[in-house]
Order: C-alpha cells, then structure tokens, then sequence
C-alpha cells in the first residue's frame, strides 16, 4: 500500500476553493485546510471555512492570523473603500488585496514543509474571476520555482507543486465538478461583503460570477441572498 | 529636482536590518520600515525595531501581525522547541522559521504596491549567517521575478527590485559599514532569546555571529547581555 500524501488546502470559505478541497479529497489526498482571517470586512466567509472543512472531511484545518489591513488598499480590507457593484472585466478592481495570494502561498509553504506535504491545492480560475493578477497559470509557476529556494526542499532536493484544478474552468463547469464530489454549496459564501449570517448581496462581481455559473450550470443557484 | 524614491525596509530591530535601514536612508530613500509580530518567542527586538526606526528617521513604521506560531516547527516560535546553544555551520537550525522570509517580503510587496515603492530592502547576509535557505541570492532574484507576476507591475510594467546590501558582507564589515551610518548598536537585538529588557543570551548563534563581528571589527560589542 502506498502511502498517503498529505496536501496543504488554500479554504477560503468561498464556492472555488471548496470545490478544490472536494478535489483533493477524491484524489485520496491527506487535506489540511488552512484559512486566513487576514483583516477581511467580511467576516462570515471564516465561518463557512469551518463547515466546509468539516463537511468535507479536512483532516485539519487551521486559521493563520495576517493583518493585511495594516497595509490598506482594497475594498475588502480597507473601511474607506467601498465594495462596487458588478463592473465587468477589465482593469483590475479595487477588491484587488495586495499581496494576497502571494502571502497566503507562502504561509501554505511553510505548513506544507511543516507537515511534508509536497503539494499546495489553490482554488485559482483565470476564467470567470476578477482579473486578479496573482491568479494567473505564469504566476503559480514563479512560485514553485521560489519556494524551492526558499525552504529546506532547495538543500533536499524535494519540491512543491501547487496545484490549481480549477484554472482552466468556467463557474459553471466547477460547480457541476464539485457537484459530482458531494460539496453542499449552500454551506459556502462568495460574496465580497455578506452579512455576518452569511446572506450574499447579488450585486458584486463575486455574487454575479457564482449566479452567473448556477444559471448556466443548469443547477438551482442555493446562494442564501439578503 | 528628481522625485523622493520610496522603499520598504523589513527591520527586525536586529544588528543587520538596522544597517540596511541606515544605508537605505544614506542613498536617499524615503524609507517606510516594516516589522513582524509573528509570534517570536523573543519579543524584545520588536521594541528594539520601533527604537531603530526612530532613531535613523525612517519616514513610517509598522508591525504587522503575522501568526507564523499557528505552523510550529521552529525553536523561535514553538514553545516545545528550545533554542540551542551555538552549534557552527552546517545543517539548517532548528532556530529557521519555515517561510519566514517568504511571508515577510510577500508582505513588503504588497506594502511597496500600496505606496508606490519599487525598492524593497531586506538585511539577509549569505556569510555570517545561520544557514537559512531564504537568505541566498537566487532566492532574492526568483522573488523579484514572482513579485512582478504577483501584482499589478505585470500589467503596467513596473518592477519591484529586493536590495540586498549586505548579502556579501562579513558581520564585521556589517558594523563597520553602520557605524559610518551612525547606527546606534546598543539599540538593537540580535539574540534568539533576548529577555524582555533585550538582554542577550551570548551564547546562540545569532550571539555568536554578532560578538565575533564586534571582535573582527576592531569595536567594542555594545551589546547589553544578561
């Protein structure tokens, strides 16, 4: 018998990165789910974390502290800048929170070398999304290529692959594949600025890709709106 | 008149990350310093860092919370591991913190995007040093090359550039050099377990490395031990 790898899970709380850890657990991964309570107004998606964890199965699932809103610049940190309505693709919108990916990666890194996980699951679509940089195949690349410099796997000759089955995928195409693992969509929160229940505004670029995506998924959207 | 380029400078309050901020502020940086509360057992060099900051006139300072101490795994943040006395070159200590630098620079990079910086200085040294693998040069340059797909430099072009100005120095070159700054020595704290007051152990590596250069250098350490 082989043994089981372990994999380190990016569980924002939200539909992309629940429909990872579902992924990661039918691939007989050992999951550790690791959220980020990094100063998000939105406070509801931590809660959800943990049911998604749970749901799922996560054999662990940790929520690292990172004051991101010391440093300002995005609407979902920053009480001065309003969360817009939806404004389509293009330019890169102020929900952009600098660095995030980037920390969040990195701190799954140190986890991963932590527990001897080889693998890092991010939840990441280039396709309906936001048009975050940090979200882009290029950019995943760059990293693996940093983190083994930039941990013990550089001396030992291990190394981390981050893993982003979602990358290629349109919203509706995640949600019919999460859909087939078993994940209970009514459990997870997209939306850039919930309520503390959790109850979705329908009117931010994130609410309008997750709507978007159950519409042409064919599936009964069970998003519980405001 | 050019315009005030401005930097971030990671300061730890440590020998090194002082001198980098004197020579950032002798080449004319603006210099925002950026300090992490990361759950280090020795909490002493925080105080020291706002001291340093002060003290060499840097434009800003902020501590940024970040709860690397959720991942365990190393002698300065898990209360199980104790720092070892002086062992020598060689293996990578028990004292490396797993994705230390990685989150810290990550951080700096959203911080340089939020306030227009392209200069990030970080007071790694590659000679006298514990043996961390995130303190290499290839590192540093694998970094700047994620750092312009992690942001929004990808898209407008800019770059981000880690300056590493002490990365060939020996530890007494170090003193020597921030002594022409005018550092203030006895500001700092180098030890991996300073008490409250910034009193040094003498005895671990990090004290090892900082008395020697004190010695090599021809000056009196004025490091206040215990």
């Amino acid at each position: 018998m082989t043994e089981i790898q372990k994999a380190v899970i990016l569980l924002s709380g939200g539909l992309d990165s629940a429909t990872c850890l579902a992924i990661a657990q039918s691939e007989g991964y050992e999951c550790h789910a690791l959220s980020f309570d990094y100063g998000q107004k939105q406070r509801a998606e931590l809660k959800a974390a943990e049911k998604v964890a749970a749901h799922l199965g996560a054999a662990s699932h940790r929520i690292v502290h990172v004051g991101l809103d010391t440093l300002g610049g995005s609407a979902l940190t920053d009480a001065k800048i309003q969360v817009p309505d939806y404004v389509g693709d293009g330019a890169i919108p102020v929900t952009y929170v600098p660095a995030r990916n980037t920390v969040f990666i990195a701190i799954a890194m140190g986890l991963a070398e932590v527990l001897g996980a080889a693998d890092i699951f991010v939840g990441a679509t280039a396709v309906d999304y936001s048009g975050y940089p940090d979200c882009r195949p290029d950019y995943f690349r760059a990293f693996e290529k940093l983190a083994v410099l930039a941990t013990k796997a550089g001396i030992t000759g291990a190394k981390f692959q981050i893993q982003t089955p979602l990358i290629a995928l349109a919203k509706h195409e995640i949600i019919q594949e999460g859909l087939k693992s078993g994940v209970d969509y009514s459990l997870t929160v997209s939306c850039y600025q919930a309520d503390e229940d959790g109850l979705a505004c329908g009117r931010c670029d994130s609410c309008t890709h997750r709507r978007r995506g159950f519409e042409q998924a064919g599936q009964r959207d069970v998003t519980r709106y405001q």
